[in-house]
């Protein structure tokens, strides 16, 4: 049982690398079997788990923890559905492990291949949204990898109510529970030991705030995959269409502000912002957005309030939006350049040569011409799934997907040949 | 000047940051012209270079370096010429920046893309060889990321020399000259100071003996490509065909037994053993090869000396040969588990079935039928290029050539497209 106290770290850690190998060599058949298997127990023994939540709950309003934060702690049958709907999708999407991305011969005959491989051992880090156990515990089972879950302390019963089902699911299918485990002993140090246990562990995927991101990076001896924030652009082109520029506009601030791509600020061309801003303005003070502008901005706002330096670096997560008026798409390419997170961002143009431009020199992990950059999304861009999006280059850039679990190895069917020197 | 000993790290990373953004965007036609003109000063000044070399090798004769060692660190005007070379090859490889690698479109008419792009800077340490300097200059230069580059202190004077040049070509050529720097200042503080500056640098990719890599994965905030050691085998199934198998053992030992992708333990099934082993033994024997046999072994090699436990782990790196007699095709593959560095393992076999197994089975950055070890090499792989082999999974796994210095990035084309809830 992972829930005993007196497991350690270290022997989780062996547990999941060695169920690891045998689930690398899993057929999709299995693996699907095992998903759709553990979405079902979830739904049969919702009452089991709303019980142990209740437990969460309770301790939680003991504890004073916020309105907000009690909603994203709270598990309801609709909510348990959700996530035995998202494993039955994840059986759904196609299987990247033992594809052959590429192969070719070379001159002496020696025909050479890539072919996608697990990483081996993922250690998922999180806050307190239970659902994340299932969300990730699926997909890291798909690509066939195990997963060490190390969910917040505040969520505890919820996580081993749901780690202990999606077990079962794995042991009726017939693949090794150990291929999911949770750390059940929520103390601080555990995280630290299981961030150095290198020899067991080949990945550590952080989901959380950026205070969490940067304490895992910072003490990890494991590969880490960041998501720090998002300060999203949308830059408002001399050839913009400004009916598409407001929409675009009003769509990636107000769509969702509290997500990692809704717009934080709005770059206008200065040829345009006497027409534009006005009627951008409108709208989206309508939405109930507060305006912080430039100099130039408040021109054509007077109503909007000063930005400071430090307003062009914020995440606001709300409906807050900075506005500044550039001399040129150069100037707006420099303004993202010193400022923006490399997370998303979009220009509004019929200009050909700006908008490919934009495209080839911006440097961030989705470059959208004439959309909204809430689209940075793996289900969205067409993924079919997502483990979080890395704003850093190293692996993976931009959302995770199935394939962003996997790796490749070289492979080669050869008859006899030698090297020479 | 980045010769200047009061030039900080912090200085040089800047530096570098900011002239990658500048190669970033360079064209094929501009980066070939550099590598170009790079390599045709390197031939104009080598008496400059072989002169700044003669001080390394004075000193390390003073030192007391090993001849090896002094060999190693030599340059003459072959070895001057063979770098030019090298970056005239790296100027007729494909530019992997800008490539569109795949694109889809949505059911919103979204165009989405994945177009790769430079990583940024490079930070490379590395040991005494000087010619490292050109090579994995001109690697990151075509794939349009800057370097640092850190060499051992005994090259010190041939690499500030090869750089010089280097910086020359570049600037010639119209490129930000410090989208190659060296750090003159050899002190091992230094490069404490270089991991940290995980803000301007990338990636590390340290080249250089175990300790070094493990000392710099361990030291560094920044991620960084490891290549431990490779305890590579090859596996003679019982279907193998033995003229065949003795010629890819023999090929794996000892066509360069002094690097990582020479065989170091060769897995015998025990069918054949008695049919094989003295055959392949003789050949070994008279190559000069020393033989550690397994009990079963020695029954059939009376003359090989008794391995040990720690023969299966060891990288001989020489002329010394582990074999073990097993009984099929899975003890070969767990055997292969416990002690192997997922580096290179090959199977003799001509069995259709057993073959694909071992393909699909075994975790190793290049898995092989019928062929030496030591194809693992990215030249001999169809790369064009290698700047190392990582032989762990993250980012890239198996040699890395121009394509693994790369990530990818997510492109959008749209017509006004919005996110709706």
């Amino acid at each position: 049982m992972t829930t005993e106290k007196t497991v350690t770290m270290l022997d989780l850690a062996k547990r999941a690398k060695e169920a690891s190998t045998l689930l690398a060599k899993a057929t999709t058949d299995v693996k699907d079997r095992a998903l759709l298997r553990m979405a079902d127990l979830l739904e049969e023994k919702s009452g089991y788990i709303k019980e142990e939540n209740g437990k969460d709950l309770e301790r939680g309003k003991e504890k004073g923890l916020s309105k907000a934060m009690l909603d994203r702690l709270l598990l309801t049958d609709a909510r348990i559905s959700q996530m035995a709907d998202g494993l039955r999708e994840v059986a759904k999407l196609p299987d990247p492990v033992g594809e052959v991305v590429k192969m070719w011969r070379r001159p002496n005959g020696l025909l050479v291949g890539r072919m996608r491989i697990p990483l081996g051992v993922i250690g998922i880090i999180y806050e307190s949204r239970p659902n994340v156990t299932a969300d990730a515990a699926g997909l890291c089972v798909k690509s066939g990898n195990a997963v060490i879950l190390r969910g917040g302390s505040e969520a505890i019963h919820s996580n081993v109510a749901i780690s202990t089902i999606l077990r079962e699911g794995l042991r009726e299918a017939g693949l090794p529970e150990d291929a999911i485990v949770l750390v059940s002993d929520t103390r601080r140090e555990l995280i630290d030991e299981m961030l150095s246990l290198e020899e067991y562990i080949d990945l550590i995927i952080p989901r959380g705030g950026e205070a969490l991101i940067r304490r895992v990076a910072e003490n990890s001896r494991i590969p880490v995959i960041k998501h720090y924030k998002g300060v999203c652009h949308v830059y408002v082109d001399r050839d913009a269409n400004l009916d598409q520029a407001v929409a675009i506009a009003v769509n990636s601030k107000t769509q969702r502000p509290g997500v990692c791509n809704a717009m934080e600020t709005l770059l206008v061309h200065r040829d345009v912002a006497e027409a534009f801003l006005p009627r951008v303005g409108e709208e989206l003070k309508s939405a109930g957005v507060e305006i912080r502008g430039c100099a130039e901005t408040r021109k054509h706002l007077p109503w909007a309030k000063e930005a400071t330096e430090e307003d062009w670096y914020e995440e606001y997560l709300d409906l807050i939006l900075a506005v500044r008026v550039v001399s040129d798409m150069d100037d707006a390419i420099n303004h993202i350049r010193t400022y923006g997170s490399l997370h998303t961002e979009a220009i509004v143009t019929d200009n050909y040569e700006r908008a490919m431009r934009f495209i080839a020199e911006v440097d961030s992990s989705l470059v959208l011409v004439n959309a909204s950059t809430r689209f940075n999304d793996g289900y969205q861009l067409g993924l079919g799934a997502e483990i979080g999006i890395s704003t850093t280059k190293i692996h993976a850039f931009g959302p995770m997907g199935l394939e962003e679990l996997t790796t490749t190895k070289f492979i080669a069917f050869g008859n006899g040949q030698l090297r020479s020197s």
